[in-house]
């Protein structure tokens, strides 16, 4: 087994023991909490991106380190039973390695957020952005209720 | 003036230009998403400083870091109005120096929480656990109902 797939594994594991002991009310407060505050950083990003607010690097830099550093919240926080009085769909633990998946490209984005903002290399920039956007879309059309 | 002090009076303008642009409900629920996780967060390191749950290094890292970062969200998102349906008590606005002093402590102290985790001495880490969660507390006992 190499390295990185026994991390993967440990990481599972640790998820897995997370859930387990963390109430489904909880999860589903936290799992919220993440994305509340990556919307907001992200809508910024956003912003940035399409000229609907002028470029602000430090803004960005801030923006791009909460949307990483949060992104890696949610998964663990989707438990079996945290399906009640939420936007989530069934499908997220009926489908549930396409969900994981769809999660792991997200968070695997946004954790590119931090350099491109910090390269400064505009065109970069709006392109990690837009790659990012388009990963959170993918799951919320599918596993997200309007 | 000191280039600190330019620095501060622009994150202080910043804020309040933050503030103004952003909804009084939205307002609340950024800043109780930011606390959400800090508690979920500072609790897990409370716990490790207590000896409540063992000590696990790349855990007490990842939940410094959230701490430390996620600390610097509220306090801009206590802008006059949003004292409606919400544990904030109105002395914030009526006394605000004291409060934003209060806030301005507990930012300070979270900064500090990821080196002392890294640094790897258990007695500083339990010390800057506890001096955090003191001025947590100092805030939580002046400006939040029960």
């Amino acid at each position: 087994m190499r390295k990185s797939a026994i991390a993967a594994v440990i990481l599972a594991a640790t998820a897995v023991a997370a859930q387990a002991q963390v109430k489904l009310e909880d999860q589903i407060k936290y799992r919220r909490a993440a994305y509340t505050l990556m919307s907001l950083n992200f809508g910024s990003l956003g912003a940035m991106a399409q000229d609907k607010k002028p470029f602000n690097k430090d803004e960005a830099i801030r923006n791009a380190d909460f949307v990483a550093m949060l992104s890696t919240v949610p998964k663990q926080y989707f438990g079996e039973g945290t399906d009640k009085d939420t936007k989530a769909k069934p499908e997220i633990w009926t489908n549930r390695a396409d969900f994981d998946a769809k999660m792991d490209k997200m968070v695997g984005e946004a954790q590119k957020l931090p350099a491109a903002v910090r390269a400064g290399d505009m065109a970069a920039f709006k392109k990690q952005v837009g790659d990012t956007g388009a990963a959170c879309k993918a799951c919320h059309d599918d596993y997200r209720l309007k």
